[in-house]
């Protein structure tokens, strides 16, 4: 196999062979193949895309280059749910006991965050002594057990698509939508599903702001999962505002509890309920939309998810008395309020913004080294559509000094925009499906 | 400077600033920027192409990068001559020395072979003895005493380009007009030319077979060029066959010193001419074109040319007596004349498959550490449109054993296609100027 030849091919717009993207990825992960001629290869790839062949074939090599969990003999079924990320979005913590408590079994594996976007990871770690980096062995027992894990990319899992990502994040060559599908794909497919569904943002704080290039990658990832035997299903979610209330760590989580005791703020309980809905139709474990939605607010109503989050916390070693007394998660130095500055209607509340000042105050990350701050952040409970007087309260800004506070301060003034009008754009917007996009 | 984002920028189709690009090549030469950035940026420009200004800051930048030569206050005119590469193409041979002896100073960096074309480097290094490894000093000194100097690239001349060329090489990044503008360019800026002559080759053995990207290569150098105090014209030259008769290292020496006595074969004879007229021509060493071709002719009916080679030959440490004996050179241990297998006319004498044939002989490289056989080659006086008649002698193979004959003879059974008809193209098709293009 001459590399050079095989770049130059895919560089004139050629297709390669599947044994081909095989060789490419074992080789690229046993160190025979330099970064230099990975780099410029996926650089074509950003260019010339990918016939469904390749996708297949380098979803497979990538996932064949780790070990998977295996779930045979269970006795339930398995389901998790991927977001391609967003502000506020603490939808896992509330969907996995959720699903858990319905009895589904979710080994949820989830990323960091970097950027502007939160993880999982993260707002999870903001639960004193809660422990993410879960061995695959500790996982599965631990899914036999409760029922549910919610853990870290392990080094086990997809290394290809590990090494590939690091590299593709410093060479400008993340946003293909084919390579983006392969690595997600690569990852859930080894987690042994049943079924995936797929939370894809839109709008100016998603990764992937447009519609059209949302509903492809949609479409991508569902076809890969359907063909490896994970049916799959996507809804299209509103992230052109941040999603609930809270932004930030420890707030999040602290929102994710009140949403698991049925007080959480209606979007983020649409979204949550609409997923795990999915969820629990993709792998049978319910016969209809009415009879899934019913179960997921009986395991709300009756307590049991947030006892199913309970549990969870203590087998991952975190301290579970969080959930009843808030005040043991990490708390900021100073919390101040923001006031409208005139009247009007809200016509933004722009998340990218939000986010980046989560970073600033030191919530986020610049670099995947950084260390994080899960106290900081915002609570924001006003949308755009809102009419709002001068001097109302429009949020609060929670920092770990005066300095924070105007930083905070600032940023919500920039990304909150006033003015004559503004509407609250819907939430949910398309269901894809194998078949098709139906518009919600 | 945050490399990713001028990836993402450059592939996202935007132009970089000259900073930016006077930076990236400082940081790469100095081995801040690492191969896997550079590669995927590479192939972003192969993708996106370079605006104007951007051209111009990568070739000052690649240009900067080394030392350049100095003829100020030679009291001569300095000019070169850039070909893109053929099959039999011993024109610099000829025309370096005829230039020479016209009073002209020709301070000739060249190349070696690699793939199916040859290299002059490795023409000159048939003559025993011969060494082109000279340093700038050395080649300076050898311009100001007898008018010309046939080099290698020295590690001082553009070694920004040096590096760059060997990563594009193998990250299939070669094939980009501006960057192949920017790489010969930053090195023959180097030369300090009050003039420069590029013969462009078009047609099937050609490393730009296609006329419109030919013209698009000559207009982007002859741009960088004149931007740069530094007249350029080009000519398109025909390489759908190859140029005059001999094609291998030793077997073109010899016919380059039969053209420089008066007996070279009429199209090479026609294109060193041609060449040699531009260059006369640009510096000003001749008033019209007729009087620059009369000169350059009575330079080989003088045997001045003829002399001048000699000087040159002696200058670089070899034997000078090859003129006059060229069973000096390297000599083949087996010759078989092929001969036509039936009546017909020629339609094709393939040059590619001829270059790839002297690679099998061992007179070409695979690799740049291959060593090579300089006696190995062919004589093939036959052109496209001549009538022959089955049992013709139309070639000669030149090679090392009898293994080697039959490569050779199976080789000229491809390369050479008799059919029923026949044309041989025009042996130059343009000249390009600053002003634009005529066709010839």
């Amino acid at each position: 196999m001459v590399i050079p030849s095989l770049i130059q091919h895919k560089r004139d717009g050629h297709a390669l062979l599947p044994t081909e993207w095989r060789q490419l990825i074992l080789g690229y992960t046993a160190g025979r193949i330099p970064d230099y001629q990975m780099s410029a290869l996926m650089m074509a790839v950003v260019w010339r895309g990918l016939s469904p062949e390749e996708l297949a074939a380098l979803t497979d090599a990538m996932l064949e280059s780790g070990d998977r969990l295996n779930f045979k003999g269970l006795g339930r079924p398995v389901a998790d749910k991927h977001s391609t990320g967003g502000i506020g979005d603490k939808v896992s913590l509330l969907l996995a006991p959720m699903v858990a408590s319905c009895g589904v079994a979710v080994p949820m594996m989830s990323g960091r965050g970097l950027g502007h976007t939160g993880g999982t990871l993260d707002k999870l770690e903001a639960i004193p002594g809660f422990r993410t980096a879960l061995s695959l062995r500790e996982a599965k027992a631990q899914v036999e057990r409760i029922g549910c894990a919610m853990l870290g990319q392990t080094p086990e899992i997809a290394p290809a698509d590990k090494r590939l990502y690091a590299l593709r994040d410093v060479t400008g060559t993340v946003e293909s939508i084919p390579l983006i599908s392969a690595s997600i794909m690569s990852k859930k497919l080894a987690e042994g599903l049943n079924g995936l569904v797929l939370d894809v943002k839109t709008g100016s704080g998603a990764f992937l702001p447009d519609q059209s290039q949302a509903l492809e990658l949609a479409r991508t990832m569902i076809g890969l999962g359907h063909a490896r035997r994970c049916p799959a299903v996507a809804l299209l979610t509103a992230m052109d505002r941040p999603l609930g209330r809270s932004c930030g760590n420890a707030l999040e989580v602290e929102e994710a509890i009140e949403g698991l005791r049925g007080n959480g703020p209606s979007d983020l309980m649409e979204v949550t309920y609409a997923l795990g809905t999915e969820m629990l139709l993709l792998v049978g474990a319910a016969a209809n939309p009415a009879e899934a939605r019913r179960w997921l607010e009986e395991s709300v109503t009756s307590g049991g998810a947030l006892e199913k989050f309970g549990a969870i916390i203590e087998a991952q070693g975190g301290n579970r008395a969080v959930i009843d007394d808030p005040e043991l998660l990490p708390q900021a130095g100073e919390v101040e309020v923001f006031r409208s500055p005139r009247d009007g209607v809200v016509s933004r509340v722009e998340p990218r913004r939000i986010g980046r000042a989560i970073v600033e105050l030191g919530g986020g990350r610049r670099t995947v080294d950084d260390e994080i701050d899960p106290a900081v952040g915002f609570v924001i409970p006003t949308k755009p559509g809102d009419t709002v007087r001068a001097g109302e309260p429009l949020a609060s800004v929670f920092a770990r000094d005066q300095d924070g506070i105007e930083v905070g301060v600032a940023a919500l003034g920039e990304a909150i925009v006033i003015g004559e009008t503004g509407t609250l754009t819907p939430l949910i917007t398309h269901r894809v499906t194998r078949d098709g996009v139906e518009g919600l």
